[in-house]
């Protein structure tokens, strides 16, 4: 169990989403941020760099969105629905980005085949809670 | 092996000191990020908030700390001997006191015994590589 | 003129949205951050701590969100729309929801009263991008 | 009067060092955080990216040790000595380094010269608190 899992557990008010999910979704984000991070510092040194560009830039942006969802959902006790949605979406969506991108360099650069995994896996756990999001809105109007 | 070592080993210029102790060492880091944001969200819940005020104060700073540190050492290509020496200190001195305060509330909060555990780790891996920045002065002075 | 402007005036690309309108926003967010952390800082000295637990939490997460959305802006360059759009939602929300809360201690605590003044400054700095955003999306659909 | 001093003047325990140069150093700090986001974001998109390869990595680690600083100070009530000391050296470090980079550029990119400006003025700014820090160690042992 990770200590994400476990930090989860033992907070006094519990988690509202699956707490399994929550704590899946705050690894893959801390993950997320060390990959992007090292990512765009590897990128910067590479020969090609007038064709990483676009794959800096996704990276930084990338690493900083997913530090901030770690964070929120690190604080469970006293989130706001509309706040974490949004940012869940704004992470998914940066993700997405930064996957595809990676992937373009995976062949030549290890670092971006390694960095799009982790922005996969990242996207698909954020993924997994904004449909909790909309079941439980959904479940709210019926 | 974790994503962070993964990175590293992947970086084109290579880690300039332990790559493993590096990777540790941001491993460490990001679990106490999660620990410290947890822990302050839970504290800020419980009964006896008027006790745990250092425990918070010390957990907001250890977890921006320790997110810094995580973000510095996974970009290895181009960081600043100095620089990362001052912000190893600062970790191992911010982990020390937050491992401490935690401590006293660790029997009847567990978020607090998880969380000191963290701080504890962070505490000693960013120890280790200060001791390594030491040998390597040292090294140059020789 | 503030720094952001001449910075994003520098820029490039130029910037997508209202040059001035973001400049702006991204001071208030910036201005928002500092008032949050110290808001929270100071809530956890305060004598009625069990009353400012809500505050807290509120300006934490506020001088997160506010801190990100000061980046994503202050990279015009190579943003995405879908991105920044979500992320202001998230913004205006928390600051909305924050300025609410310091509103209610503002009489007798000093620093909420200004960190209500702060909140609400980037509440209206982001909905007027917000709001930007909108008017360019019906302008594709016209 | 800025937002920062205004906060800081509203704080139950008062500012340990001087509360005009604390607050000072808080806004140099945030302007460089922009600053050097901005200028990296627009490094990237410039035709000679390959030279602008070390300003980009330099501005990126300012920006963060610069955002760390800014929120540290922000926090008076219940800081560690020790932890602002080492992270004002390390961002005096940063900040002097990045400036020089910046210098290299500034006739040819204007970014690079209002960047250089705001690094040399946070500089600044934290060497007098490091300064008046020494001070007062000097005079604990007087």
């Amino acid at each position: 169990m990770t200590d994400a899992r476990e930090m989860l557990d033992a907070s006094p008010t519990g988690v509202p989403l699956g707490v399994a999910e929550v704590a899946a979704a705050i690894d893959a984000c801390l993950d997320c941020v060390q990959s992007c991070t090292s990512c765009a510092d590897s990128d910067l040194v590479e020969p090609d760099v007038q064709e990483m560009r676009a794959c800096i830039a996704l990276c930084l942006t990338c690493a900083d969105v997913c530090g901030l969802v770690a964070r929120i959902l690190s604080r469970p006790a006293q989130s706001d629905h509309v706040v974490v949605d949004r940012l869940l979406q704004a992470c998914v969506r940066e993700c997405t980005l930064c996957a595809e991108e990676c992937d373009r360099h995976a062949e030549h650069h290890r670092h971006c085949a390694i960095c799009a995994k982790a922005c996969r896996a990242c996207e698909a756990a954020c993924k997994s809670l904004t449909d909790a999001e909309v079941l439980r809105e959904l479940e709210k109007l019926a």
